[in-house]
């Protein structure tokens, strides 16, 4: 049987939040690596997956899904049972977003200054500079959440929900961007947790080994 | 009576999005306007409703929200009869969610570098940089919406959704971000179609007078 669904990632990028979730979800899923390396994610055959030539995206027999917050989302209510997401509280459905797209359009860009700036400038001592600023940036974003966003011991409170893998997936890069992990003990403590999930272990390990 | 929500907004700002979603859905709100030109989003006030310092917020009677796409999502979710939203059909939820998602993380993050480098760079030449790619990033933006997204005569489709007062919200910025609208008809015939709506006309008038 053809796997319901199929996972674009790469490993070491925002992928490994939905494939953390459809462990979570227990979905029945494949994974196909898209080597960042040689730009598969430019090449004719991935463009017509995702125009927007990044990872993730997730294939579906209805099409394609990408975006991370709306990804998750759509896990979490195709999956109900395994009780991701506040499914029937307009309101706390609302928070979790809300802490999504926070991750999405603040945390991931700040971070994204370190190697991506070209996206936004033109000029090598322009990135020179983005690079100087993302400790800065990056750990503002997470005193914000340590200090008013996190509640523990999930994201969320005492339910565990889509806003922990995303969460998890963008500590990995916390220290690179030269954040003080002293500063924020609760992120920290959080992804220790997170660590120690076997659907996390299973999630990275698969990206490690590269299985397709 | 007391209005059961307040949108914490400015003008010109993406605010508006919610703001006409918020009319769409014949609620029962009022606004407070928030003075940029005076950084009341920094004052003590208003970071106790909003620790971001950003519009904008939405008071509820559970507290507040906010990031606009999951204010739109929550609006939608809050006011079904004005199907705003697929909300029965959690992979079309998705692909509107994504939408919107690639607006707050893509579009108005490259449309920020216009005005907002600092939060990205220290220097002034880096700022100066940033604004001479806004036209080819925000542009590029633009021609994916044109030519991968857009579906006609609303964002998704037939029918009318929670992306079209975001779409038409940051599709107010392009030609001053110098963005060529012969390049994207569909998407300057959007934008017109959303303005001949009477909830949009309504929500600009507020804004404009800066009635409370």
């Amino acid at each position: 049987m053809h796997p319901m669904f199929t996972l674009y990632y790469a490993a070491h990028t925002c992928s490994l939040a939905s494939h953390i979730a459809l462990e979570d979800a227990g979905a029945d899923y494949d994974l196909h690596r898209i080597a960042l390396a040689t730009t598969q994610q430019q090449s004719a055959d991935y463009l017509a997956i995702n125009p927007k030539a990044r990872v993730p995206a997730l294939a579906t027999p209805r099409g394609v899904l990408t975006e991370t917050p709306a990804m998750l989302a759509f896990i979490a209510q195709s999956f109900p049972q395994a009780q991701l997401a506040p499914l029937d509280d307009p309101f706390a459905f609302a928070e979790l977003q809300a802490f999504n797209c926070y991750l999405c359009s603040t945390l991931h860009v700040a971070h994204a200054h370190r190697m991506r700036g070209h996206r936004w400038a033109y000029e090598e001592s322009s990135f020179a500079d983005m690079q100087r600023k993302v400790p800065d940036s990056v750990g503002a974003c997470y005193e914000l959440i340590e200090t008013r966003m996190l509640r523990g011991p999930w994201v969320m409170g005492e339910r565990y929900s889509i806003a922990d893998p995303y969460l998890f997936t963008l500590a990995q890069w916390l220290e690179d961007d030269g954040v003080d992990p002293a500063r924020i003990p609760g992120v920290i403590a959080h992804r220790a947790r997170m660590a120690a999930r076997a659907q996390v272990q299973q999630a990275i390990a698969q990206e490690l080994t590269g299985s397709n």
